[in-house]
């Protein structure tokens, strides 16, 4: 136990340097998914070793199959112990032209009301989330030379690509790595004045299809209609997808989807989650997903089927008169309570196989999988970590669900059977995998607040 | 009236020379459709010019909205007189990588059989098949010092585009340019033993439809199923575009599509398509199109809808959970017989602005259009032109069907009121607007023998 009001004075006066550090590391284009950025991902994690050497962590990049994984230890202090996890990994920047600068040259922008803005890829996503923790562990060490409970860091590199480094790495370091709990910076307040805890987590089944047809292009005044098109044979696959309701169609995929518990949809209706301002917010109006459910069970308890890309045939200036020979799609299924990716992508499987006709072809290219995850809020550890937050930011902190899906989650609880507390300080308008991603300076500066605090309520 | 086997002979002894003169064409990278390229188009025009001129046409690239229209006349000789049309412009050439050489550095390559092919974009389409005709002319003044008959020549730079220069420009001169039948050399041996004219040529209407939703890419994790995708907004567009039975399923689209006249379709019949060998030879074997209908009819008298391009969200490598804010496709139409090109946008553009979500919008892109066509092959130069190519191929040259479009017919058949003979020499296997398009030395060699027959011909 030990004083943290020096703690947080410090974090206070120590904030540009804090900041200043966080734009360094803004700068390293960590891109995971692109192997033309794989340079730029292991000298980010050079940068994270060097930076938790330098406040006195046992610290390294370790090699793996994928990109290098940060891992770094100091456990000094006795006590009830904490690995915290973090991605230094970003998402592609493209469409580049939708950006306002470059997307690795950060500024801190200052709005009208005066307050200021950090804005780059991964501002938000989780470079300044997972910095937020490093800096809080930087006060304590500042000022009283330790930290109050033993603390171990584990910073991935695939989060934004499905890598699939993370879980072997963790069973075959499992002694290594396992604490008394997890800790994750990489979600959302609730509103700009209200913390939250996120207690559920939906998993994620990634596939990529590709359709061949003739052998090579053709043009379509000679073949049109008697040469099967991959374009129309995807985009009757992709439509059939979702029914007229908005049902996901694929045979069996909402086994082990049972309807929210009642209690819990109580208390979710007591948020008042105003749909019309969260879709509002990116110039939409209408629920587009299932009927008859709310905005806030489909983007948290329900399961989804997204073409995140697709692609066939001629898609620059101008007009071509062809037939492509190839077609592809790549579709991400977001997966709730018992759901089982591997039986999802099973049956997605046979469902697109059914509609490709015997003289094409199809190729399926695995991205990931994951499935959902709820915590045991009944540890004592979520409830002092809530009360921490909401001393921090004098709201009461919400327990809630979460839409995205941090496959992590799962592997700490089946490889190290640790439950993960998930606080973090991003806002709904931060725009991650989007143009222009940025991050606020007070959720940066209040989240390193609110570590202090969080460190120091877990110490007690 | 002259002799021809002088010419002939001449023909024989300098082809050499003339595929010389088609390489150099061939080195001009003409694309039309794309700006980057508005430079060597205007280039390929002036390289037109200067080779008329060298051979005693006056001849010049006229200034036009788009690319340079190139007019040569040689009208010395009396009697009936001929307008001939082709195009110097060519497809783009991606997708690139599958190019087995640059697609503007020609070559010839030898068959293990000693046949041998000219490889390079426009090959074939249509830099190869013009100079057919012109050196068929070249041959003619080396020998003769004159022509047989009045020959004009035109030549445009936007047939691959679409593009609207033409119509404006016949519309404007056409006292100048018209003549008692139009010539083009543009399309097909019926095999490669025999020779064929086409008599009837389908319609075309390009359509680009742009969907947006959110106004930003999403996070699928946070907004999948509650924010509308445009991926799949525009895949059950596209696939409601043709019903089960392979029917384009727009309300009054087969307006003006009559059942083909008996007389056709027992001559069709008589010429035993061999629908499997022409699937085959791309790599297919089930015709995709309109149940009860032969491979022949799907090519040559029904009309088409095809997917040439579409595209959304992320395409890049890897794998990125994302909804954007906008998908695209590229769409288009052959049409038959009384088919109105702008009575089939105005019905498609419905049909897809009722599949459009309240909160999503759609925008359309205009892509040519132009009505499908018959010429009266009752008049003498039809039959004429018919026996000249008998000869030269010793086989029965064959009236036959045309699947691509060629708008210029319908332009000069309204604006100069001219008839139309469509004698082509390429083949099923040129790769036209695919990657590594060829064009046989044989059907060059032979097709311009083919034109100094039909001059002659024509002069009688």
């Amino acid at each position: 136990m030990s004083d943290i009001n020096p703690v947080l004075a410090y974090v206070d006066t120590h904030i540009d340097e804090a900041l200043g550090r966080l734009l360094d590391l803004l700068r390293i284009k960590s891109i995971s998914t692109d192997p033309a950025f794989a340079k730029d991902c292991a000298a980010c994690a050079e940068w994270h070793a060097r930076d938790l050497q330098s406040i006195g962590f046992e610290a390294s990049a370790r090699k793996t199959p994928g990109h290098p994984i940060v891992v770094g230890h100091d456990r000094s202090a006795p006590g009830y112990s904490v690995l915290f996890y973090g991605h230094y990994d970003v998402q592609p920047v493209d469409p580049l032209e939708l950006w306002t600068h470059d997307p690795f040259e950060p500024v801190v922008e200052t709005r009208s009301d005066g307050t200021k803005i950090i804005r780059g890829r991964g501002a938000s996503d989780d470079k300044g989330q997972l910095m937020t923790f490093v800096e809080a562990c930087r006060a304590f060490k500042a000022v009283h030379g330790k930290l109050p409970i033993p603390v171990s860091v584990l910073l991935e590199g695939e989060e934004e690509s499905g890598g699939a480094s993370l879980p072997m790495f963790l069973a075959a370091n499992a002694a290594e790595l396992k604490a008394d709990i997890g800790l994750i910076c990489d979600t959302s307040m609730w509103d700009p004045r209200t913390p939250a805890i996120t207690t559920m987590l939906r998993g994620l089944c990634g596939e990529e299809v590709f359709i061949t047809g003739p052998d090579r292009d053709l043009h379509s005044g000679f073949y049109g209609s008697a040469a099967a098109n991959p374009n129309h044979v995807l985009a009757r696959i992709l439509a059939d997808l979702r029914d007229a309701d908005g049902r996901i169609a694929i045979p069996g995929f909402y086994d082990g989807v049972p309807e929210l518990p009642p209690v819990l949809r109580r208390q979710w209706e007591a948020l008042n989650f105003d749909a019309s301002a969260f879709l509002g917010a990116v110039g939409l109006s209408i629920p587009a997903g299932e009927k008859g459910r709310s905005a806030l069970e489909m983007v948290w308890s329900r399961p989804t089927c997204e073409i995140n890309g697709m692609g066939g045939g001629y898609q620059g200036e101008g007009f071509k008169t062809v037939i492509p020979s190839k077609a592809s799609a790549k579709i991400s299924f977001r997966l709730v309570f018992d759901q089982d990716p591997h039986v999802v992508r099973k049956a997605f499987r046979a469902f697109v196989k059914e509609r490709v006709p015997a003289d094409c072809t199809v190729e399926f290219k695995e991205h990931g999988s994951g499935k959902a995850i709820r915590f045991d809020i009944g540890a004592p550890a979520f409830e002092k970590t809530r009360r921490a937050l909401t001393e921090e930011w004098g709201a009461e902190a919400a327990y809630v669900g979460g839409g995205g899906s941090i496959p992590v989650n799962h592997e700490l609880k089946s490889a190290l059977g640790m439950d993960v507390i998930l606080a973090g300080f991003a806002l709904e308008d931060d725009r991650i995998h989007s143009p222009n991603e940025k991050y606020d300076l007070r959720s940066f500066h209040k989240g390193i607040r609110s570590w202090v605090r969080v460190l120091d309520a877990l110490s007690r």
